[in-house]
């Protein structure tokens, strides 16, 4: 069947949750939202492009930063109201500069550094 | 610091998405939610504890079925409005019996099925 973003299921924003994830290594990068166009500029470009609510625009991942996304695959949930992108992340993918933004654990309940920015 | 679950970063209906990370593999098994009482839930059983936006229940993973989710590791991002749950997967995670719920792969612009489910 061919895959048609606007049968995705959007938010009442017009938007999903989208997972990124690095291809090679399965770390779980950070998430962020597309909208339908997002999605189409994603697969057209092979460059992850996000919205961004804050801005109210498109984001192509590390346009300014150089901290791009390059699509490897994108992935479809059961309920076809979230995506996982597989992608090779150039750099950090934060904007802390750390690798991932899911750089703080909760251990004994404390909030627990677990990764340091990129040099 | 104290993790404290009233400081993250809840959505107008006091929900956060959650990526469930299968702990061993990496495997991204699915995308759900939690508010602030699920979020301690977990916690504090160790039972990954969701808030069913269609029920408008906790949802205590597996309760049913018996695929529960045994949470390795909780962590917060860095604008603490998303969480990642690591966890040890019983059984398959997606509703249709396959081990995760992003089992359709668009690839060359059609649906490509890469999971069936188990058996």
């Amino acid at each position: 069947m061919v895959f048609d973003p606007g049968r995705l299921k959007f938010d009442d924003r017009g938007l999903v949750p989208v997972i990124a994830q690095e291809a090679e290594t399965g770390e779980v990068l950070m998430l962020a939202w597309m909208n339908e166009e997002a999605v189409g500029r994603t697969l057209e470009s092979g460059r992850v492009t996000y919205w961004s609510r804050s801005r109210g625009d498109f984001w192509v991942k590390g346009e300014t930063s150089g901290h791009v996304q390059e699509l490897v695959e994108m992935r479809v949930d059961c309920d076809r109201d979230c995506l996982l992108v597989l992608v090779r992340q150039v750099g950090p993918a934060c904007h802390t500069n750390r690798r991932s933004c899911f750089y703080t654990a909760v251990r004994d309940g404390e909030d627990v550094e677990i990764m340091a920015p990129m040099v």
